[in-house]
């Protein structure tokens, strides 16, 4: 089967790119001499995680519990949950662990840290917990700087079934830099907060065996990762129009996009229509400010080569307009209605969440195996 | 069940505001004369269909074959499929043609003509097909001006097995009006545009029994649709922030939420953390351009009530971040870990994607139901 017999739209995977993008990172980190735990909530996919060398990860991250059951399912036994727990989501959290799973949960409370206090007391289990740091500013975690740090360790260290294990942090802010050097001091602070938090629990007498950070950026560009044990990152796995943005990768890395079909012309106003809107694209406008942008997506011939210019510049529901970035003109008769198109996706994650399947392809565009992801909750 | 026993995030359908939102439309349409058929892609779902009036309704409209599929394998006939025919996809609108489903397909070019023509043809069978109109400059269509719209119609009525059935038209720029006048212009422009061009084409002796117009906007303060033979529109029947704001609704009219809970705090930024992010509230931001831009999202009570002020500012893949609009300050202590929310969507159609299926409330709150959605193609 290739590329033109498939319906559309549909989300291909190059199975090559994809293990360039894995072999590169692996090798990477090999040489910085600190261990790589992939989020799984990119790919949702285990054919995918299959795809790291043996051995060579620590475990997986996973952004939400039915992740965690499904990569568990598959074998995958030790799994970060990467996302403060909800109390009400514990009872899920206790019946992995009672199947065998190790499911360590982060938090940066002591309404949560007491909430998983007793429901592991309630089933006298063992429960992995980590303090999330807030390294940037971006998101959810504990200051770094502050007195609350080690009264939440010590609560957590003293509570009976909470196996205290250590710090995790997330650059995310490093997706808002713009070149790569700002990328390499935003991975250095990532670095340096999370290991001084280590190093302030230690101080107090707190056992602090994880000190795990990490994003795509600054994984990738970091020049070191003295005292972290681990590093967690996704989309490297795919790579995306951001990260060839922020040079992170480049625009040939990118192993994911969205088939789609040209369903019609406007001639007048030079638009191409495909059936891709933002329920296949997805809304995300990631390279927006961004020194290019590329609109919802940047638009390839069925080979994944870039058509010079040609951006998808607005979507409807099922319908996208592809434009040329500048305004030129575009000859539509290289676009007649049938013809299909490959379009690179701003955000890997989020366009890839609006379909249920990978169609993965070999270099040839042939398509070699179908594989299913896990969307939802 | 009620809403804080469900797993969160999760799709809350208030049952009694459907039923409101589809009885006010019936009753305006009826007082207007013209008939209605439902767009079924904001649902994607029987159950809500099934509350429209039996008879009332002459079909119904869809985005994808997947929901022709289903909505004809659960007893609807009558389907226009209202997005620009791909070649590629005609076998699988025969396949259900001939299983006895009327599926009427759209188009706005020859190349397409000709592909609808060529497969009746080896079909050979019937299809309805309609002339899509573009009266707003919005996305797609014939320019109702213009020598080819009488040209594409002459070849369709002439061609064996197609049955030329009419015009279609949708102004999609009703979406970005800023006030009701001007959403009533914008309609009496679209009914204009679609009469206007079934008057070229009957003049020109080609029949023209359909004139479709609609959008949610037009469809409900149009001040009249002589000449129009039935109005499609979707997002009514639940309704949603742009509605809102656009004056077709009030937000207490909004009949879907996403339920969430909240995870976290950041109280020297004045911030609620929720879990529901980008990939629950999609990343819509549909009302960023009107006068009131609600983020990604207005906050309620688990009642349904919006808490003065507060909205969704940011997403994440998994995570929310909630802030008051004027940057007032929050009491977190209302807002303690584990409570739930409920967050009213800037668009519908689009946050619905997001999941596979609605709990349906009653107005106490209580989960009587849970419908399956049709996500996908």
């Amino acid at each position: 089967m290739d590329l033109n017999s498939i319906e559309t739209p549909a989300l291909i995977l190059d199975r090559e790119k994809v293990q360039n993008n894995i072999s590169r990172m692996e090798s990477h980190l090999k040489s910085m001499h600190v261990s790589l735990r992939p989020h799984g909530k990119t790919a949702k996919n285990i054919d995918v995680i299959n795809m790291f060398q043996k051995g060579r990860i620590s475990g997986i991250t996973v952004s939400t519990l039915k992740e965690a059951e499904y990569y568990f399912s598959n074998g995958i036994t030790d799994i970060v949950y990467a996302v403060g727990i909800a109390p009400q989501k514990l009872d899920r959290v206790f019946r992995l662990i009672s199947q065998g799973a190790r499911i360590t949960i982060i938090l940066d409370s002591l309404a949560q840290a007491d909430s998983a206090a007793n429901a592991a007391q309630h089933y006298k289990t063992e429960i992995p917990v980590l303090i999330e740091i807030d390294s940037d500013g971006h998101r959810s975690g504990v200051d770094p700087d502050s007195p609350f740090l080690l009264h939440l360790g010590r609560y957590l260290d003293a509570a009976p079934y909470i196996d205290f294990m250590g710090v995790l942090t997330h650059a995310g802010e490093s997706y808002s830099c713009s070149t790569a050097e700002e990328i390499r001091q935003m991975a250095e602070m990532e670095r340096r907060q999370a290991v001084l938090c280590a190093e302030r629990l230690k101080s107090a007498g707190i056992p602090c065996r994880i000190i795990s950070v990490g994003s795509t950026p600054t994984a990738a560009l970091s020049r070191g990762f003295q005292g972290v044990t681990e590093v967690r990152a996704g989309v490297f796995m795919f790579q995306d129009l951001v990260m060839a943005g922020l040079q992170v990768c480049s625009v040939d890395d990118i192993a994911v996009s969205v088939l789609a079909t040209v369903i019609g012309h406007k001639k007048e106003r030079n638009w191409i229509i495909v059936d891709a809107g933002w329920s296949a694209l997805s809304r995300d406008r990631g390279t927006a400010a961004q020194h290019t942008d590329q609109g919802y997506g940047l638009v390839c011939g069925t080979s994944g080569q870039p058509v010079s210019g040609l951006i998808v510049s607005s979507v409807f529901q099922e319908h996208g307009v592809i434009t040329h970035r500048e305004g030129k003109s575009i000859i539509l008769d290289r676009f007649p209605i049938g013809r299909r198109v490959r379009i690179l996706p701003n955000h890997a994650c989020a366009t890839a969440t609006s379909f249920d399947r990978y169609y993965v392809a070999d270099a040839s565009g042939t398509v070699v195996d179908e594989w299913k992801r896990i969307n939802g909750w």
